[in-house]
């Protein structure tokens, strides 16, 4: 299988009927904070409250009737877990998914809601164990980014975008694998050359830049960042070279500009999207990004799965 | 001046140039909670947070020209403080705002933001503070409610959800003193007749429904809810009368599900509404409006000035 605006195309016929096409929202009361018009694709309004369904759905629904008999398997920061956990449902297929003993509450919890079996382990050994999940129960791997059917899954959001707002200029994607980034800017650059597509990442896991930097696949020592669900230390192989083909930029924000674009994004835009699909709004508060005043910017507002009691740690961030 | 569509026409062209057309979303991620296809109407997402921004535009757009070179006083429990002192600043009026000693930080901080002078009193006083305030200073009043240019103004919300979504079968709405609804209800059921609109109050201050059984404005005592903004006792003089030949009923709704509401609409909803906006989806939640499956409902979700703090009260809340 090759890669491109295709398959996106043939993903989205596929999963429409099953997803929410999500609003793209004008942030007015944002433009002052950055700069720009800013603009948001809502998928923290997505159904699983993330835009993961959009890949685990196109992959589930372009499994084999073989594979349809088979367990499901999947590695998951938790976004990724509930979208396939959501999707074996729909299917009635047993899904196991692995998370990192890092993982959120609300998230497992939603995952364990959809009926999947949970695994936690160190986040280090998390592939390796599907690995051993897989040839022991004979499972299929729904892979969280490396994927040519997850990747055009996650491409759809970027048609989307092209579709509600033609006049958009820039895009801001959190990335960490690069599923959702490849997939996007693939389809975004396919039909609107013109506007820019810049992937996010946190600085404490820079993978994504210093692969670009270097021009192959650099993997960085495993951290934590606020952004839980950009848990990746290494970018995928089928997503790196759509990445350096299709993308404008990769840039790096710090934990801080992460809690201030997190309590910008809900105190003045009013929408409870998770610290990592804040990142753009961070990227756009340090002042990375090359904008000019009347341009559109629109946030790739990635996820909204986040506890209440998250929260209460960006009270006394100040913007 | 007599009071009806043409006065709301009127208010828009006056005052869209200000202010957002704030968006009308379909939340699909709430219809299983609900039993109804269910859409907000994000005033939230307003320009000073909420409508209350809409009212205060239209009534100092409306001033003469000797009035304005008085100073403005408006008693407010907070949002139509924020919009009168916004309001002020754009034309370099000075404003007094009295609020009660119950009124939450966020909201009086961001109106000290605006440089406006704060008073804070007992609710009970708040009034006749106000006319002493206007007669020593020769302030002229801008009410929260009872008058026809603040009402107008509030009934352009209604104006637009009708042009957002004419499909709109029933549309629910936070009443306290009757401005929202009565100018809401006023331009709904002209433009689109079959359309049901509902107030819905706080239990613990239940005078409109109370006052509408009866066939005149009753007052009750004054009471604290957590939906801090319909902090009213009693209906309008003006708003009564509009409220009774326009809406379709009254609903009083409990604390319990007042918080609940507001709990669905952050975590399902993805929005940050603060509680009295949210008592529409409380309304939904006691099953207390007749729906049908396939009907759909707006919620009015008046305003979003809600502070962190205030979120970790409803950590516990079970949906």
């Amino acid at each position: 299988m090759t890669f491109g605006i295709d398959s996106i195309i043939t993903a989205n016929k596929r999963i429409s009927p099953y997803i929410i096409k999500t609003p793209l929202l004008r942030l007015e009361n944002l433009d002052s904070y950055s700069g720009c018009r800013v603009f948001a694709k809502a998928e923290c309004m997505q159904k699983t409250g993330s835009f993961k369904l959009r890949g685990a759905l196109n992959k589930v629904l372009s499994l084999s009737r073989e594979d349809m008999e088979r367990d499901i398997v999947a590695v998951s920061s938790g976004n990724h877990g509930r979208a396939v956990a959501y999707a074996a449902k729909m299917f009635g297929l047993r899904a196991t998914v692995i998370v990192p003993d890092t993982a959120v509450r609300v998230k497992i919890e939603a995952i364990k809601d959809l009926g999947a079996e949970i695994i936690q382990c160190r986040a280090e050994e998390r592939y390796e164990l599907a690995d051993r999940l897989c040839r022991e129960r004979n499972g299929v791997m729904v892979p969280p980014f490396d994927d040519f059917e997850i990747m055009a899954g996650q491409g759809t959001a970027g048609l989307e975008i092209i579709d509600q707002c033609p006049a958009i200029d820039r895009i801001l994607v959190p990335v960490s694998g690069g599923g959702l980034l490849s997939g996007v800017a693939c389809a975004v650059k396919t039909l609107s050359p013109r506007t820019k597509v810049y992937g996010i990442c946190p600085e404490v896991l820079p993978h994504f830049r210093l692969s670009m930097e270097k021009g192959e696949p650099v993997s960085v020592e495993q951290r934590s960042s606020v952004a839980d669900a950009l848990a990746s230390r290494q970018p995928g192989k089928k997503t790196f070279p759509l990445v350096r083909r299709y993308c404008d930029g990769i840039v790096a924000v710090s934990e801080e500009k992460i809690r201030q674009g997190m309590k910008l994004i809900l105190t003045e835009g009013k929408l409870l999207a998770e610290p990592s699909s804040c990142i753009g709004a961070a990227a756009l508060l340090s002042g990375s990004i090359p904008i000019t005043k009347n341009e559109n910017v629109c946030l790739l507002l990635s996820g909204g799965n986040v506890g209440l009691e998250q929260l209460e740690g960006f009270r006394d961030v100040t913007l």
